[in-house]
């Protein structure tokens, strides 16, 4: 592979599509030959989405490791840790060397609520990150530290959602 | 196939990404089992993007119909009149009956230059488009009318991207 220069790419706002379209890059990385890790801080374990199917049949590295939206105080502590956890596997994969494209999904949301902290991340990509390595995050309320170490930072609106006129979520559209 | 309904979806705006957002929904579509067609208007049929790579691998249906951005006024003749068969073959594809998701990227081009009347696109769509077909348009100045009809629509804007300051596209995330 050419000497590049690897991206941090950060997908927020207060739109849906920010999670769709880091798929989006995923897919055409996919169709250079990347290596491809996936790490989702917040959505549930159990889900069935169309993105975790395709990246099965494609052997794309894919882990959910959230605990879903959390509401009660232990709820937040479980999420907390768990995101903790995440962003060690998260370490792990970033010096492993052996991925060209590595996607923090929702990794804004353990930033923004303090459950980790913003300037000991960023310290630490900005020491460890593989200078070839392309990083995509995701998550609205993404903090302004981090929207000023990244490269490239596109914000998501809406301007009308079938959601909002009842339409229910579609199975291969919205998940 | 549960019954559902087929939405209309418009990515939008001045930002990169409104392609890259579509190609996550495909991604998706593609997990849950989705037959899909994409009908690129404006890009240049000789390229070799990761998106058309991946494309290819995937069995998904793909054309490059267009003549790139036009410049003098033969150009432009030459793309109204691409855009008008390219236009032809998504009537084909939209009512074909095969296809549970139509993307007609860069579609909003030739509406907003006026080489397809945006009233008889919609016309014709309000009375063909198959009631549960997922029919996606990307591209910059959505007529306010294709806005109305739709049922989702996402703008995208840039907070700040890495080519203002210098750095090239990059193989497996710009292309």
């Amino acid at each position: 592979m050419k000497k590049r220069k690897g991206l941090v790419i950060v997908n927020t706002g207060e739109g849906k599509g920010k999670t769709t379209a880091a798929l989006g890059v995923l897919f055409r990385a996919w169709g250079q030959g990347f290596q491809i890790c996936v790490i989702q801080f917040i959505k549930a374990e159990t889900g069935r989405w169309g993105e975790v199917k395709a990246a099965e049949k494609l052997n794309i590295e894919w882990y959910k490791t959230g605990a879903g939206f959390a509401q009660t105080p232990e709820e937040k502590a479980e999420a907390a840790a768990k995101s903790r956890e995440a962003w060690g596997l998260a370490q792990k994969k970033i010096i492993a060397g052996g991925f060209d494209l590595v996607i923090l999904d929702e990794f804004t949301y353990p930033l923004h609520y303090g459950w980790l902290s913003v300037e000991e991340v960023l310290t630490w990509l900005r020491e460890n990150k593989p200078p070839d390595l392309h990083l995509l995050i995701t998550g609205r309320d993404a903090p302004q530290a981090l929207i000023d170490y990244a490269d490239t930072v596109t914000e998501m609106r809406n301007i009308k959602h079938a959601f909002e006129r009842g339409v229910k979520a579609q199975s291969g559209i919205d998940f």
